[in-house]
């Protein structure tokens, strides 16, 4: 670690605000990069997200479902929660099931991002999943979803032109379209 | 709206349980797809993030800086906050220029996403720079930053080989790289 890769933050000390099953929130009194005292929030993510990109030939399966935060109707490639500890593929391979109905004969991971890296910890992991067989789906009591099988390059140009708007299956569908069109 | 994009969540009651300058944190009591009751934790931003993409040439700017979340060292394009009601151009004109002192004479956005839709309503756009003149760096107090000039295919390649995680920077590069390869 180089002098300039030092941490600039010290946390002076530190405090639960909020949790539930999902998220931690702290905030914790730091002094800043400029010697400052301040502080700073930070979200704790009790699952990583695990994104599935289903492809089959040239077509893709899309899920579509209201996101509450937001208030809005999104389509998405298939995502989930894998909590601590757990295996990623593992919670990929459960998630693409359980919101599909689809398993996959071969399975490689993509790419991983922190979504939000100034307030949270957020990581999200996607996977790439082929020789898909179709099977039922399984909804949990959180979740309603609508499946939609499509080409590709009709979610490409959908990830375009602002029709998809959800981080993960942008990152998901323009790595892949990049990895494939070399 | 058809039937099935309609909200499949109930809000029966909301409570403010966090709040500080940058998020505030609700938790609402809900009746859940299911028909069930429930809890639902959502962090509400109130800043919306700009990503910068500033290329010349075949050259992009990239920034590195510690991430307090994650305790990791990130590099990233530059990146900042826009509040509530203020322009996004205008945000992005003043992030550029404060973190690299990089002033651009041509702007066009490129895309925008939610970063984490299952728990936040975070948005974030981000815009192309291009016809860039170098000024002086200005950081906030709460920033110390590292600006570096490489080639774009090797900020692809860190990309893609997972030395860039930061999600913003990641849909930037990758959407830059589609939009320019065609």
């Amino acid at each position: 670690m180089s002098e300039d890769e030092k941490p600039p933050w010290q946390t002076l000390s530190s405090r639960m605000v909020y949790n539930n099953p999902w998220i931690g929130v702290r905030e914790d009194a730091v002094v800043r990069p400029d010697g400052e005292r301040g502080i700073y929030g930070v979200v704790h993510y009790k699952n990583t997200a695990i994104g599935i990109l289903p492809i089959e030939n040239d077509d893709i399966y899309l899920v579509g479902q209201y996101r509450y935060p937001l208030g809005i109707y999104s389509w998405e490639i298939p995502e989930g929660g894998c909590l601590e500890g757990d295996d990623f593929l593992k919670a990929a391979k459960r998630e693409l099931e359980e919101e599909t109905g689809l398993r996959a004969g071969n399975w490689a991971k993509l790419g991983e991002a922190h979504l939000s890296n100034s307030v949270s910890d957020e990581l999200a992991v996607w996977f790439l999943a082929t020789g898909l067989i179709q099977g039922k789906q399984q909804l949990e009591g959180t979740e309603k979803l609508i499946v939609r099988r499509l080409p590709f390059k009709e979610a490409l140009r959908m990830a375009l032109n602002g029709e998809i708007t959800d981080a993960i299956s942008l990152m998901a569908i323009f790595q892949y379209h990049l990895l494939n069109s070399k």
